[in-house]
């Protein structure tokens, strides 16, 4: 690796996972350090990435996907406790204890109120599309290709380090269902889900098993949709569902407005969505800089969850399957910014090659939901032990037990799971309890700390 | 120009366009004479371009954009006998008359009738999208990279011809109306409008003046929808509408289910469809190499509509607004061809500049719709007194004749137009009748030719 603090570092994104490498920087250089010259690309007209909600769906006004999968009443799925930054806490935020399930309002809200601390908004180009990179094996460089959307002139840009912070919930997977070209109505993925008010009075057939299926399942029944049929392909999410909503394994097709199930039933619907997931999606990198990964909690491809191991100075975030979020992205840009810096010491291709295949041994035993908590439980202590974020053991494990508690509690009270209140790992504090239970709230007035 | 029989041309796209092009050099390969080597770049799976409905919208299997916009009760909204290759009639196609206006299976159906009496297809790379055009000053070439979208392998091909035949009702514009974003139900573009059926019952808000509106407006009359108002920015379309649907001036915004018109009438609407149109989208080419161009008769950096003035190896099929189609393409692509042989004679640059200009300053004395269709019809006169298509004086004021007529015809009667017959300029035949008014056909078991 080159440790360079004069290194150039092009970030892809300004969503939360590009703004935690930014932040890991900004505090060095707030505290009179020297950092490598910064410029992260972001295509969109603000910081928030995936926060950022949009009425939009397909292109934007320049003819790039649009990013956002967001819905208008998205409300955070697991409690805020289990995704609260070390350093920048809700109390903080906030000034006042809130609840722990909170609208997406309130989450970008925190998320940016940590951004606003620094002066690293200087370094993002906004409305600029990465278009192309490539590895220079000459010169030891990478080539970004970049264009402003709003002026549509292209140029290039030379890097040391490529830092990839784009996501993996904007480029919907899609797969083809016999018949559905028959249904005379309405397919959309989730990715295009934006109001479920649009979906009141229907018979719905959401197809897909995860999380994405079990909260429009929740959300269209909130609002008013007369049937909800989530149809999985692996296992039910098996919930004590209310009698409007109902699993059934994966239909075996479509034929107008019917789907034939594997037990031979049928039945009619008036809108499907397709909650099947997203794709790892880089168009923009050159085929030998491209991760090639399935959803998993540790992708063959990235040393530490992070580093390219073909080339170890483009390094991607977040490409894991997520339990923590916030905090993972905070292990992860911490420990790249030592390892840029050459705190951390970078080992040989060997040596990386084995920590990673231990990683995946120990992956592989993942057996169930608990496990996999575990899993990334360990990763993160392995990450945070190495720097200065202050997430020490002890909080993590917190962290954890909170999560493994939620994840009862959801369990056992699907439709209500949103009222419960947790505690802070980080600052102690108990949530204080919503005003109005969650399934009674359907816009904002009642949520006082917006 | 180049005007070597042993150049490399790439076409970009196999739809109408680049099936033209395909079938400029088929009938003279299968003459005996020498033609270039020509590759074809498609990303679908199949040629057909636009006329390849599919049930998706926004992306496709890959992460591409979807190419279609077709809905699922499409029909022509000209008679047929104003799109007819002058080389494949649809007496010759279909063996019998057919009614003047057809569904989308029909035409596709004759369209690619007449690839397939070629052997063209083996030069088509289906699944292959091309990523990025550069031309390279050094070696006059071009640099073509594609994409293998089945295997994900990206490569770099050379080229000296390079033909962009993508179209240009593929890439949505989507206009911010004020307060959209507060609208609880579904807005979509046109191109992602599937099928009337959805909107049954609904009151729809159609935002758009042109034919998307206008054709949206009666398939979603046609299934059943309660009222549909359209809301146009220029001027209305001014046909004699059914009570149940209305034209009103661009809406000033929204707010929540209600659109505030400047009239001062609000109306509360259950659905958007946005039919304002596409974009000139050509995100694969080199910013030196990219058409910058309204919706226009005659791009201004075109010579003779077809080559770009600052690179005339880049070829741009199909850019212009569209009366006539199919035999528009033919009749670029037969000239396009014969330049490329050397046949006709490519003059200079500033003798090229001449050209353009006069046509662009014919181009501003267009006033109406008819000036727009006698400036087309003088624009395929002079592309195709220069070549061998079969398109005679004669026959092409016939076919623009019969365009006035329809023209006429339309305005006169909006709801029935589809009913009517018109002869051919090409072989004289009368169309048939339908055997169901088309306000009636609602599936193609009543359309016997097909």
């Amino acid at each position: 690796m080159d440790h360079r603090a004069t290194a150039r570092i092009a970030i892809i994104g300004a969503g939360p996972s590009g703004l935690s490498q930014m932040r890991a920087f900004a505090l060095l250089e707030s505290s009179g350090q020297k950092i490598p010259e910064i410029v992260c690309f972001e295509k969109q007209n603000d910081w928030g990435g995936m926060w950022n909600y949009t009425w939009r769906t397909g292109f934007d006004e320049y003819g790039e996907p649009v990013h956002g999968s967001m819905y208008r009443h998205l409300w955070s799925n697991a409690p805020k406790e289990c995704h609260e930054f070390a350093d920048y806490s809700f109390d903080h935020h906030f000034s006042k204890s809130i609840p722990s399930f909170i609208p997406r309002e309130a989450f970008r809200d925190y998320i940016l109120g940590r951004a606003e601390e620094s002066n690293m908004r200087r370094c993002i180009q906004f409305n600029t599309v990465v278009s192309y990179v490539e590895f220079d094996r000459e010169k030891e460089i990478f080539h970004v290709r970049k264009k402003n959307l709003t002026t549509g002139k292209s140029s290039i840009e030379d890097f040391d380090y490529v830092i990839v912070a784009v996501g993996h919930f904007s480029m919907p997977n899609v797969p083809y269902v016999e018949g559905i070209e028959t249904f005379p109505s309405q397919v959309i993925h989730s990715h295009d889900f934006r109001d479920a008010r649009q979906f009141a009075e229907q018979s719905i057939l959401v197809i897909g098993g995860s999380l994405s299926a079990e909260d429009i399942a929740l959300q269209t029944f909130k609002f008013g949709a007369k049937s909800i049929t989530i149809s999985y392909r692996t296992k039910p999410i098996g919930c004590k569902w209310p009698s409007k909503i109902e699993e059934k394994p994966l239909l075996t097709r479509m034929e107008g407005r019917s789907a034939h199930f594997p037990d031979g039933s049928e039945r009619n619907f008036d809108s499907i969505i397709l909650c099947t997931g997203y794709k790892h999606h880089f168009p923009f990198l050159n085929d030998d800089l491209r991760l090639v990964t399935t959803n998993c909690f540790y992708p063959s491809q990235l040393y530490k969850g992070i580093f390219f191991q073909e080339q170890p100075r483009l390094i991607y975030l977040g490409m894991q399957n997520l339990y923590f979020s916030l905090s993972l992205f905070d292990a992860q840009t911490w420990y790249v910014r030592d390892v840029i810096l050459g705190r951390i010491p970078f080992p040989n291709k060997l040596q990386r090659a084995e920590d990673m295949l231990a990683w995946k041994t120990r992956e592989e035993k993942i057996e169930d939901k608990l496990d996999a908590l575990d899993f990334q439980t360990a990763y993160l202590k392995e990450l945070t032990s190495a720097t200065d974020y202050p997430l020490d053991d002890l909080r993590l494990s917190g962290t954890a037990a909170t999560f493994k508690n939620f994840l009862d509690d959801k369990e056992s009270n699907i439709i209500n799971y949103r009222d419960k209140q947790y505690a802070s790992s980080i600052t102690g504090t108990k949530a204080v309890m919503h005003p109005t239970p969650w399934m009674e709230v359907n816009n904002y007035s009642s949520v006082d700390f917006l």
